[in-house]
């Protein structure tokens, strides 16, 4: 990935992270994103607590408006608020500048 | 914290996730960093494989420019690439739209 480009950093806490019905949207988003034109990539951390954070990346702000937008994605994203999630947070970003190291790799500027 | 503002997207895999310079560092850093002009905040999450992520919000590209070139930052940076980390992500981010939910406060656009 070659900057610019774009980030969402979604941070959320779970009220239960057991929550099977949250789990199977999970995986159905996961593959659903795969397909969208635009998508980059993601990674995603979430400690024991319930708190964690998905960042996915995006070649434009248009492909993040078109995945808002999707059909199943809308579904998960109700039941999120009605049901998994007790507070959120969503950042759009633009990332300017990207360096990557590695020790097999060394220094590299992206 | 009102868009925009910045953030830097430090991700990472920790060669050993026990090490105890590194979180002598981390620590050091946490207190270091609170100090910085420009400094927001930040979250940070680690899975028990080494992976992890850390994000903090800046006011400016300058405050980020500044904490860079921090002695104490620039002492943990050269342990971090010499001794702690196999790899790392470094992101630098312009946050351009943020938005917030809580179960308590409903949705509000920061």
């Amino acid at each position: 990935m070659k900057a610019p480009y774009f980030a969402v950093i979604f941070t959320s806490s779970l009220i239960d992270s057991n929550d099977p019905n949250y789990h199977q949207f999970s995986k159905l988003m996961d593959n659903e994103v795969q397909k969208t034109p635009g998508f980059l990539g993601k990674e995603s951390y979430r400690e024991d607590s319930g708190k964690g954070v998905t960042i996915s990346y995006w070649e434009s702000q248009k492909a993040i408006e078109h995945w808002k937008k999707n059909t199943q994605h809308l579904l998960a994203q109700r039941y999120g608020k009605d049901h998994a999630y007790s507070s959120y947070e969503l950042k759009i970003c633009k990332v300017e500048r990207a360096y990557k190291y590695s020790t097999l790799e060394g220094n590299q500027k992206k």
